[in-house]
């Protein structure tokens, strides 16, 4: 790697995904992107773990079409003025025949889904219904795009739940929370805060919006999975009710989610990585164990079959004999810029004692084991990884948040990047001049309050910007 | 089942689709359907078997744009042609904003694929490149649509693959038609021929193209998996090089293979079904086995917690018990419809002498089994299903192919349904006058000549048509 992540962040996040071919940024239509085998592997390895999370939790998988008519997209009126500048429009097929209606490219299925569900609840027997799907959605973004990051084609999941009862719905805000941390911190290594967005940062048509903020190395935020309690605001125009057990016909409350992948993915590469480049958890990886046999003309054979037999022994994991021309300094450098977690060697010498010499992609140093020995240690190591991987974005995680209790400190905290933790007058509407007023002067942007922790302002604190008494605290930062 | 599966075919088919809840077909745009939970349970396995195979073969998986550049879709002559009628066009975004080149909704990705794998491909060791994505397509069908036989919109896997020789690709090709036989055949229990099609059937810019066709219970085929070999065609315009061996840049040879998920769904439920609903082979099924707790108040809580442990001996299979309050005889009905492959009753018999009643999907009756065998009979039990339906499947297949000799042969034996034998002048253009008077008088369509045998007209034999020396011997179906 040329770049340092930490010093040229953008750079070498542009490296990285050159290099160890994870997309390719030159296909011709602006914001769309290629994603390549590497990436695609883990990105598939993400949806089959989100997927059985999901799937324990009670959701259904379906496939919803890709086009919403423009009149369903219109039901929901916050909907359709917060979606429709992104949205992509086919308007003709074949030879310039024109739709009678414009079809929206879905981007996101809310008005795909919910006049189906005004079918399918009728009782209380048909409620919960939790529904999900793995879809692509478009975005027609204004702001710059970015692989992974920020494209106009996102890979994601939307899971969409319907309740009988408010409480039911909030109850799947904390759930969906807790599978944010189960499967993006605790699997994923990414660390994050939740936060409840102000009013004028909720997804178009939701009472509340939660969300997940990871922070990036260069100290810019990246929100990542965020759940949106709609309550009845869907339901009421695509006429979603159920007969309650007094017989009464009600609306029912809703929720959605949605883990973004291809996004997860970006945030995966720039938090994990490190200046020899991409770094994965064990689960992940699309290639966990690269065998490098160290042979020269005369011991070859031997060698080779001794590493058909360690492939063999640790057939369960995704594992591959490197059997290129290239050097073994060379390999040991590629697959290491590739994020493949273990690396083991094999030489003469590890064939006549039975051994096998391993390295680990977060650690420095070698280590000979016993080939008798190696399911154990394999496994062992594995964990090893993912768990160093989440240890230290954990710490390089801590630290970030800094308190501000002036515009001169706000900003200085910006420019170096991180949370600032601010008291202000309001996250509702009220409050939406001074996050204008804050972002004009320190391109920050009011992420919310905690979800996690009450914190409130100290008798006597007053709003940052207008001086008002403050209502909340708020965290601020610059973002993706 | 109010519908005969072999007596009216076509609402047999839309009963099930209904009453198994397998798709809602009154989403507001046509030719879109939504897929509902238990039928994209089923073809998420079909993903991951068709995926494994396609991996095992040396196939890596990427993910493309779903929207085309005009520009790029142009670029082979024939491929436009073919394909422009059923194209759907994105022409606009936000607020009435044109782009200034349409873009197509991909109905298949070779445009997009191959002017990156111009900038991919330099030398030799950048071949064998074998990519595949999992993608939906998108095409303006203008026959009548029917809920996963014919879509607007297709969930499929494309492989796109490219070689250094013309023969490596012919072996392409045979690699593909074997990975049809092994998936589809046997593994998803679906019967078919392979054929080459005639040159007026190809696949637009194709040099040849290979197909399977199954027949459904109405005797019109199906056309399934297809393989097409595009030689240089593509590789051309999209100047696909590489530096060969004499220093010597050539363009590449090319294949691309497409299975349709979506649509060998509906060949599966229609071929495997019967009149008490769907069956699906084992591996394949949401559920595979279910159980159904018989008890009165007294003796519930003894069977449930027999049921449960049960279902723990099983937890290797997706296995569900039923506590619903429906009748013991209603279940059964139910999961039978669904398809489910096993059921087990459990009664208080059956937790008095630590047994398990068990019956099969595919055979009348049941069985009692201790519980201490109870894993060895499932495994058995499971592959039996699958072998039944297999070779069910296998006889219905039998003695659909009759030799027509005349024009009134031919138009009787499509009447009745499956495939006529007949010889023709020619495959080549030249034959097409008379495949379109065969079409005009017998709604029967060329399906080729076969691949997997060599069938040749006895000397003297004259084209039905023309009554020109026949070249080969073809079969003629009505199809879907």
């Amino acid at each position: 790697m040329e770049n340092k992540r930490t010093d040229n962040f953008s750079e070498w996040f542009t490296e990285i995904i050159h290099k160890a071919e994870l997309a390719d940024i030159r296909y011709n239509v602006k914001g769309f992107i290629v994603y390549r085998p590497w990436s695609v592997l883990s990105m598939e390895e993400m949806y089959k773990i989100y997927e059985g999370e999901l799937q324990k939790k009670g959701h259904l998988p379906t496939w919803f079409p890709i086009v919403i008519p423009e009149s369903n997209f219109k039901l929901e009126a916050e909907h359709v003025k917060g979606f429709t500048p992104e949205v992509f429009w086919v308007t003709e097929h074949g030879n310039n025949e024109k739709f009678e209606e414009r079809l929206a490219l879905r981007p996101t299925s809310e008005t795909a889904m919910y006049k189906m569900y005004a079918l399918w609840i009728q009782g209380k027997r048909d409620l919960p219904l939790k529904i999900y799907q793995r879809a692509s959605v478009y975005r027609y973004e204004t702001k710059a795009t970015r692989p992974f990051l920020r494209s106009r084609e996102i890979f994601w999941i939307e899971g969409h739940d319907c309740f009988a009862t408010e409480k039911e719905a909030l109850n799947q805000v904390k759930e969906d929370m807790q599978m944010t941390e189960n499967v993006l911190h605790q699997r994923f290594c990414i660390p994050f805060i939740l936060f409840q967005r102000p009013e004028w940062d909720k997804f178009p048509g939701a009472v509340h919006t939660y969300a997940a903020d990871t922070m990036m190395p260069d100290g810019k935020v990246l929100q990542l999975p965020s759940t949106h309690l709609l309550g009845q605001n869907f339901s009421k125009p695509f006429n979603i009710m159920f007969q309650d057990d007094d017989g009464k016909k009600r609306y029912v409350w809703q929720t959605c989610y949605g883990p973004a992948i291809s996004r997860i993915y970006g945030g995966m590469i720039a938090i994990l990585g490190d200046d020899k480049g991409l770094r994965i958890p064990f689960e992940l990886a699309p290639i966990q164990i690269i065998i490098v046999p160290i042979y020269k003309d005369e011991n070859k054979e031997g060698i080779i079959e001794y590493c058909n037999r360690i492939k063999n022994k640790l057939k369960e994991y995704r594992i591959k004999i490197d059997m290129s021309d290239k050097t073994p300094g060379f390999k040991f450098n590629e697959w290491e810029m590739k994020g493949v977690p273990i690396r083991i060697e094999i030489g003469p010498k590890e064939v006549n004692e039975e051994k096998v010499t391993i390295a680990i992609r977060t650690r420095k140093g070698k280590e000979t084991v016993l080939l008798n020995e190696l399911e154990k240690v394999i496994d062992m190591k594995g964990n090893l990884v993912t768990q160093d991987l989440r240890t230290e974005a954990d710490n390089n995680f801590k630290g970030i948040i800094h308190n501000a209790n002036s515009m001169d400190e706000l900003k200085s905290i910006l420019e170096k990047g991180g949370f600032a933790r601010v008291p202000l007058c309001s996250i509702d509407m009220d409050g939406k001049d001074c996050a204008d007023n804050i972002k004009a002067k320190t391109h920050g942007d009011i992420r919310g309050i905690r979800f996690d922790k009450n914190e409130k302002p100290k008798p006597g604190q007053k709003c940052i910007w207008c001086g008002k008494p403050a209502k909340v605290m708020v965290y601020v930062a610059r973002q993706y």
